[in-house]
């Protein structure tokens, strides 16, 4: 939705945002992002939100850590976001698609345990068929490590942070495949006192 | 994206979570919850985020209202959601679009003077010319007494909250009334240390 010249264009981006539920979230926020290593997506930060671009690969990895060591303080912490990949006001102009595959964060985010419950949505766009594509995907995410159920408008992950994320990108991955503007938006919560599973 | 039948419905949703930054969080959210008269929409809440669905007018109505009762505490208050509207999973199953035009809450909220940030994205969905539609809004977005610019994937709002949920719902209205399933994500933020103007 800028104003940026049309095309197709893999690269893949998350606009999200951090809400630590404590007086220390600025605190809460600053650590989280000091311990994550952003140096291979493009990253832009307001009051609002922070929008992360590059590599797919790179756009989950850098989101699920930040989320992981905000939630590693115990604070009760959420994050709400958009994935988006082939939107055709975005474009490959920056450097960051050349990156190799290798995840920066992974050692450091395999070594945090954290549950959480999540909510996502999947969205293939220009597509009229676009409701067999979520619904194929749904069937995929039952396979993957974390209880799956349906609310209105969303599905639901209960699990590790990490396999909440890890479903959520290979659900986001396949229907890429297939359709290509795809927007995926999600809320995780961990430690809130009304889910101490 | 529920498993309910597929059919045309007008019935309106929003899926949103309200994130006080304050470790008085839930006396936040409950406070914000018992001001705002929700007869008129379906509503159910779990740990991850509150769904509210019915008529059009009451859903923005009750969104609304709920960010300004938490905003007007002046502790750091944002929102994340998802307004939705044709959704082949979504039915008209509830009694509640039987509800009369009568806003519950418009007089309480236009007491409340509240400055705020919002970023939020507009998705017509099974349409191959989706990007005609939204680019179309962004257009109208310009007249509304908010100060509107472009972030990636998303359009940026600034000014009164009243006036923000205004811009909001006239752009989801008007590219609703041209296309059956439209979703609107956003993100408002209010009392932000680093944006106090
Ligand atoms: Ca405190």
């Amino acid at each position: 939705m800028n104003n940026n010249s049309c095309g197709p264009s893999r690269i893949a981006g998350c606009q999200f945002t951090l809400f630590p539920m404590s007086e220390k979230f600025v605190d809460i926020i600053l650590g989280a992002i000091e311990e994550v290593d952003t140096s291979k997506v493009w990253k832009d930060t307001d009051d609002v939100s922070t929008c992360v671009r590059g590599r797919m690969g790179h756009v989950f990895d850098v989101t699920k850590a930040i989320f992981l060591h905000a939630a590693k303080t115990g604070e009760h912490v959420a994050m709400s976001g958009t994935f988006s990949i082939g939107c055709p006001g975005d474009t490959e102009a920056d450097s960051y698609m050349d990156e190799s595959d290798q995840l920066l964060n992974e050692e450091k985010s395999q070594a945090i345990s954290q549950q959480a419950g999540c909510k996502f949505s999947l969205y293939p766009m220009g597509r009229e068929d676009y409701m067999d594509a979520i619904y194929e995907q749904i069937d995929l995410s039952k396979h993957r490590g974390v209880e799956v159920s349906h609310a209105h408008y969303a599905t639901r992950l209960d699990g590790d942070v990490k396999d909440i994320f890890e479903a959520m990108h290979q659900s986001f991955d396949s229907v890429q495949e297939k359709v290509s503007h795809v927007t995926m938006t999600f809320t995780i919560s961990a430690n809130s006192p009304s889910n101490q599973s």
